[in-house]
């Protein structure tokens, strides 16, 4: 056999054609490593959000946990909100969420009152409020001040209280004004200190109260009590003066606990603070 | 000038060059067009979760309120879940959240205990506990019967409680057993009917409880009276025998509600049902 026999040199457009066929043999290898590469990070990206999704969600269950037994008042006399909460209860008290609690609460007081009570229009039937967090909101307060994350400052409160730049709570105050055109006589029972009297009622009037009854603050004596009492002390003056006491409406238990007990009771939400 | 002077026609080098730039371009066009295109599906998926979610998210928020009205005893005397909110409260009454809040309660109850009271270990240091969703769990009956949005069929229900079938709520049966120990007699009162006390009896030892002091069912002559009063008055019969209730846990504010009132009182969620 001979060795001399050679193939014939390859014609130009066969050299192209199989330039070209590698060509695309490249691309789509590029191609493929390009999208390997852009699933693999998100394969990452995903799996970094799961993880740190998973570790986020157990402190949001036990913070969730902390804030219901605080409604469900079964936390009680907490000074400081945990500081690994904070941040939840930051959200949630600056939250849609809270806007519709505190709405939902006002819109049961609604349905209450539209079948309850057989007023007299003797001017004895009467409702009571509390201000802070119920009339008048200290969240812009708590803003600046680490949202119940920082020991209370009670005169740097005070002081901002002083300011009367309080805004009020929307839906309490179409509340407040449908109970008093029923002719129910309102009383706001505070534990702000009687010191802060002016500064009260010109910022619940520069928001929109007016026509309450009579507004009771903590004087001296008082502030030796504890608040649920001297709230029950100020009701017990009430019933005593004949007043048919239909409701009460308050962000604290201390609010709306206590004897003597009236008709009904509303509570709206707070985890920032607590008022024994 | 003349026309006549014509280009040497090209080389099939240069021609194959040009072909290759050419398919080099439409391979990057149709990678853009492919990229483009998963680009454009991604953004509507995402879009289409965004609409979907925020629908979504308004009845989350709208529920939520509800539930929490309802623990907040704001929302009172419900006969039913309202339908749209049947999912809401099944998610939840079958969660982790459930769980911690539930196992939150407990630990509350521990820490009051560990410094609350002057046991004087005389046999006359109390506790009540309510039975149902407090030491024995009914969600394995919600769960079949519509979760608080089917009218409660109440054969149904006592036909399923004379099976003993109720699981026990685990922190809540820890709970029992320290209670106990501490040598404070543990009262039951419940408003399951006298009529159950032999499958209560059976159903609470399976799984796990026993040396309860009393387990009190309403009688023929209680089923006239409001479980809140009929509860008021099993502990005020207590109150007369001398014992000292240090606290009651239950799920139903008409449990720890009332008087006489006691030193403290821990309210376990429960959103399926309300007790008056």
């Amino acid at each position: 056999m001979s060795n001399s026999m050679t193939l014939p040199p390859p014609s130009p457009t066969s050299l192209c054609w199989r330039a070209s066929v590698e060509m695309m043999r490249l691309f789509l290898v590029f191609t493929c490593l390009c999208l390997g590469l852009v699933a693999a990070a998100d394969w990452n990206i995903v799996s970094q959000k799961r993880r740190h999704g998973l570790a986020k969600s157990g402190l949001k269950t036990y913070c969730e946990s902390w804030r219901i037994n605080v409604e469900l008042n079964n936390i009680r006399g907490f000074e400081l909100v945990p500081q690994e909460c904070v941040d939840h209860v930051t959200r949630y008290m600056t939250s849609s969420q809270y806007e519709a609690d505190s709405q939902r609460a006002v819109e049961e007081v609604r349905l209450y009152l539209s079948s309850c009570c057989a007023l007299k229009g003797d001017g004895k039937d009467a409702w009571i409020f509390d201000v802070d967090d119920t009339l008048l909101s200290t969240i812009p307060y708590y803003k600046k001040h680490g949202f119940g994350g920082q020991k209370l400052n009670a005169s740097l409160l005070e002081a901002w209280m002083k300011e009367s730049k309080a805004p009020a709570l929307e839906h309490s105050l179409g509340l407040f004004h449908e109970i008093k055109d029923k002719g129910v006589k309102i009383f706001l029972i505070s534990s702000r200190s009687e010191t802060l009297r002016s500064s009260t009622v010109d910022n619940l009037i520069d928001v929109g109260y007016h026509g309450w009854s009579n507004l009771v603050l903590r004087g001296l004596e008082d502030q030796l009590q504890k608040v649920q009492q001297y709230k029950s002390d100020a009701r017990k003056r009430l019933v005593d003066e004949g007043y048919r006491i239909w409701g009460i409406m308050g962000d604290q238990w201390s609010s709306v606990e206590g004897l003597p007990s009236v008709e009904r009771t509303f509570k709206l939400p707070n985890s920032i603070y607590y008022i024994s």
